[in-house]
């Protein structure tokens, strides 16, 4: 959407040059007043040395801090790069036309009352917003907190605090996140490149700074703490681009509503936006963070340590205790603890104790002092089959802590391999600690706690090896489904009924059971013995979704008279369990041959579009929840993964003396349903259930297939 | 085992006298020499200000730090509770007898040097507790920390710090985690009633000081950091008793050795000692911590905050998005927003300004002082649909912050409702969060977490709410079992036959559906001819466990032609998969009808005996192990919990029109299978798989029945 917004289609490229980097700037509701947010946004942009003009605007005064005050923006001398406006709001819009008269090139509204206050605010900010199209000015804002670019440095907020200069780009939804990650970076030794408030987004959004930040060159990770997105698949578009470049972490806070859509499928009950963006961040190769904890720890990580090249982990420990409980993480995590090259265990012999256990993890006993530590570290550092190295430290009686961290610093230097620490204490280690934090070795309060940021780092390495995947294009009758739903559509119906639904898999090459639908008995009889016994009987009715529960199937029919005995039980329980809905008929098919039943279906996400899912199927599909998503288009390496993720691989894969299963077909079976979903936005949701696949070779097939359109 | 070695058996509550509280202790191996851990120890007792008498024992000097020393424990005047050992290893023995020589009551043995350190360590050890066990003294270690008790004080350690005074008993198989606890408590202003490191367990163990610290009036909750236990069910036993009577943590480190047992069932596999540590705990009622920082911070929640008596928790925040992500958990963790009184939300709409969020979560915005937090706060204290209150502050331009945490305290006390605070910040926030942690306010870093540890805190009140089960026996025929297990046994049998395994299910009452074994084709003919068709066809051979694995396996087979073909067709497919395999037969056994595919089954673990598990069977058990497991024996309230647990519960309770299963019919197999594993310790491992179970009332049945003979 804010794509559509703006006459200038370079103008986020120009972020980098009004907003981040401005030659000048006016602050617009400046004040000498202290504690006025007009104040504090001036007192914390001249402190902080921003090197350019600063023009403080208030028609009231004629200085403020020793700075000249102008009355309004028209009567600023020269350009004026960035406006920063921190006037009421409802005089925000006219300032902002005021500000494009002059040719100012952008501006951040502090200011709230907006969107986020009522009517009347979304109104003013819909006025800002087209006044800011119209006039070819980018807003960021209203109602954010502002601007920090440590490197210039300009701190255009209103925040206690200025960032420390660092390597972390942070964009935000919440001013109150920003101004605690401020507070925890003190504490890490962390520091930022760029923080964005983005307030209510109205016109600048998320995508548009993740862009950004990806060709900033100060920038070498991007955080992003989101509780929506504005666009959607301009979201997706731009993240996929900006991990190319460097890792970019989400948080997602908000899932809670997840639950409330109505969902008439069963792709869409499991579905959800937790899954949606879940699907994002695997698609696009971003690393999405499910606790703030996470958030924080793994940012730092990033910004301090190279990733692990590969899952091998060394444990340096001076107690057994704490190695053990990293181990014990490493599994769970999906790391390894290496296997030392022999050279490393003489070493180690050679150098410990003879008490000391010289495999991983190493115990270099309690009495350890900074030497003995020392010269562990470096051998393990220099194993070719060490990625990475967790130094733990319990602080005893005899521990040298900060002669640890010391001497750990001069052998990691040079040695290209990611190293973590554990210092577990709080006043004891706390000097340690930041000594090891200034070198920029993370240090991580508890072992398991490392082990685990450790392997959500190597997940980046991970995604950058796997190649991504081709967008595959079937040839398919495109216009005869198309005509379909467009006579659905002008009957303003809602399901498609169940032999249209089969001439739709037709239309785009998706194999599936014939059927017919049979009016009364004598019908049925007629189309089993044309196609044969044994059959499937379902009730066809439009108000009945999910046949099972009203007692509408039945399988296995063997010949004419269990088929006239199934049809009157069919009919006799749906007019029972639902007396109001319209009955159309009973459909016969013939039975498939037994195989294992898969679910596959799609939803249509409000943000992101068609999501395509797959699982395994059958009574167990909503307890397990086995499924997969992945937002269409799908690529090829997509579809593999999807089948790849879900628990119960191995059972398609072929185990206990069974042969494997047709994962070709399946896998073609989803990228066809990804297009089907692309090229028909009236279809809003359909589930194939089950989907049975046989052996290698054999295909797949549908046995039963829902479709609603209504889609956007 | 511990129980077994002493000859008073009243001992372990001596404990309480004699190493918590001795009037007198000698200090053997004390020595002036700074540094050395004879001098650690002895500095320690000293200057913790144990009130009772010290003697420092060692030959070679008549004083240290100004106190008399004695040449050795027998040239000490009058008597001695408690000797603290610090002499070279292979001394220890020698030294333990004449401390029981001497009547000193137990002893503390602080070196090194025994079990852990190879084949002559383990001697020396066993030589200790010999003396120890025939000479009536209870030892705690070797190879350990000591023991802190901070009211008496005593501080029989080598740490470098004390312990606070506070409420919290430790118990640790790692020195190394006491000290980093020690230190932590610093940051957290808690502190600890008791500390005990157990070394190497040698005599006293885990359970002891279990107990110990469950009739410990100073101890309000007890940590339990633990590699292995000692004997399991005294573990199981006074870990119940214990949490009748105060909440009980325990960590289980080294959780990856479980995929080390060879396992020859379904059940086996599943099993390990993580499902073992799991059943222990939830049947004993006692809350597994599963990291670190779960286990410190739990710990320090339920040592200053009673625990919440409700699911419903109050948000109050000054900024939205942490407001959201503290939703978003509680949503996750299973604990509920509190619907509010119309008196609170009349009276938040009259104190807060009108943009304020006066639902849950109350966001009383960014520029929000200590008085608007307070006058929420009490509110939502006061409102009888709020269990616990989260108090999430920001630090933003206006926020009071040390004056918030001061009004807040001030209106918690006498509210006797659980208040949780997460001050998001570090320097910022440092003062108050201190005043808050001295005023027993929990304060967690991330509102998530907070959460979290909420919802682990709120477990005790469900825990404590939920009556423990009764064990139920039913009438069996435990002779004919017996003997017919001895007969395998005294022919080297492992592999109980099948017509042997319906032998036993019948004379423990468990449903099998009749089989018979037919060693040839004619026979095969003539008992599927009596029993009816279909039948299901089996192949018998002792070598082959898996017999689906092997093409074993004909379900469904409907006539004579049929069961011919089947019966060729098992026979060849097994001797080709598995040439040496001795065909006994083919089992010719009546279909059952179609049910709800369980599994059940029963390992012994070699800590905690017979673990009987349930699950969802079919060709889905490995690949989602749905299955739950308890220790036998079971309650009635065991049986029932183990159902509900399974994910696909549902599916048996009865949903989506389908009637509900009859979970009465499994809950007594499940019993009567935890019966026959106590009564029968030959019996090592059993599979009931399937376990068929039928709509409620019409029973289970068990289609096949594997047990493996070898146990303890």
């Amino acid at each position: 959407m804010a794509e559509n917004r703006t006459p200038r289609r370079d103008s986020v490229k120009d972020l980098r040059s009004w907003l981040f980097n401005p030659r000048s700037l006016a602050v617009i509701g400046a004040t000498a007043h202290a504690g006025k947010v007009g104040n504090v946004v001036l007192m914390n942009i001249l402190e902080a040395g921003f090197p350019g003009k600063v023009f403080p605007v208030n028609p009231g005064t004629s200085e403020i801090a020793g700075v000249a005050c102008h009355p309004d923006i028209g009567s600023v001398p020269g350009n004026v790069d960035l406006a920063v406006i921190i006037v009421p709001a409802r005089s925000v819009p006219e300032v902002v036309a005021e500000c494009a008269e002059k040719g100012v090139r952008g501006s951040i509204v502090i200011s709230a009352g907006f969107r986020e206050a009522g009517v009347e605010g979304r109104r003013l900010e819909n006025d800002l917003v087209s006044i800011g199209r119209r006039r070819g000015m980018r807003i960021l804002g209203p109602n954010c907190l502002g601007v920090m670019n440590t490197s210039l440095p300009l701190n255009a907020t209103f925040s206690r605090m200025m960032s420390p200069k660092g390597s972390i780009g942070v964009i935000s939804q919440s001013g109150a996140v920003c101004t605690s990650l401020l507070d925890w970076a003190g504490e890490k030794s962390i520091g930022f490149s760029k923080m964005i408030s983005l307030g209510n987004s109205a016109d600048l959004a998320e995508s548009d700074f993740i862009s950004a930040l990806a060709d900033d060159a100060e920038t070498k990770v991007i955080t992003a703490y989101l509780e929506g997105v504005s666009n959607g698949k301009k979201f997706m578009r731009e993240l996929g681009k900006a991990t190319r470049k460097k890792p970019v972490i989400i948080f997602k806070a908000g899932t809670t509503q997840a639950g409330a859509r109505a969902a008439s499928s069963h792709t869409g009950a499991l579905a959800g936006s937790d899954s949606a963006y879940n699907a994002v961040c695997r698609q696009a190769e971003a690393l999405r963070a499910t606790t703030m904890e996470e958030f924080v720890e793994l940012a730092s990580a990033l910004a301090t340590q190279e990733v692990p090249k590969g899952p091998r982990v060394a444990i340096l420990t001076n107690a057994g205790g704490p190695g053990i409980i990293a181990a014990d993480a490493c599994e769970r995590e999906g790391l390894f603890l290496a296997a030392f090259e022999t050279k490393t265990e003489s070493g180690l012999r050679k150098h410990l104790p003879d008490e000391s256990n010289i495999y991983n993890p190493v115990d270099v006993l309690g009495d350890a002092d900074a030497g003995r530590y020392a010269s562990a570290a470096s051998l393990l550092l220099g194993d070719r089959n060490v990625d990475s190295l967790l130094v733990i430290l319990t602080p005893q009686a005899m521990t040298e802590i900060e002669r640890t961290a010391e001497t750990l610093i001069e052998n990691c230097s040079g040695k290209r391999k990611t190293v973590f620490c554990s210092f577990m204490g709080s006043k004891s280690v706390e000097s340690a600690v930041s000594i090891l934090h200034k070198a920029g070795i993370p240090n991580i309060k508890y072992p398991d706690e490392a082990v685990h940021i450790l392997a959500r780092s190597y997940q980046r390495t991970v995604q950058k090896k796997t190649p991504r995947g081709k967008r595959v294009r079937f040839e398919v009758d495109r216009a005869k489904v198309k005509t379909m739903f467009g006579r659905y559509k002008a009957e303003c119906l809602n399901q498609v009924g169940p032999e249209e639904c089969r001439v739709v898999m037709g239309a785009y090459g998706i194999d599936y059971v014939p059927f017919k639908i049979a009016v009364d008995m004598e019908e049925a009889v007629q189309i089993a013995g044309s196609i044969g016994y044994p059959v499937a009987m379902k009730i066809v009715s439009p108000q009945i979704l999910h046949k099972t529960d009203f007692g509408g199937i039945k399988l296995g029919v063997k010949n004419p008279a269990e088929l006239e005995d199934g049809f009157e039980e069919i009919i006799s329980n749906c007019k029972r369990r639902m007396p109001g809905a319209q009955i159309t008929g009973v459909g016969i098919q013939k039975m498939a041959e037994e195989g294992k039943e898969l679910i596959a279906g799609m939803v249509r996400d409000p943000q992101f579009g068609p999501m395509v899912m797959v699982g395994f199927g059958g009574i167990y599909v909503e307890a397990f929840g086995d499924v997969s998503f992945r937002i269409a288009p799908l690529s090829d390496l997509d579809a593999e993964e999807m089948l790849k993720e879900l628990n119960a691989f191995t059972l398609l894969a072929g185990s206990r003396g069974e042969e494997p299963s047709d994962i070709r077909a399946v896998e073609e079976t989803i990228l066809r349903v990804s297009q089907l979903s692309l090229e028909n936005p009236d279809l809003s949701e359909m589930d194939i259930n089950p989907l049975v696949v046989y052996t290698a070779g054999n295909g797949c097939t549908c046995l039963d297939v829902r479709m609603t359109l209504g889609g956007r």
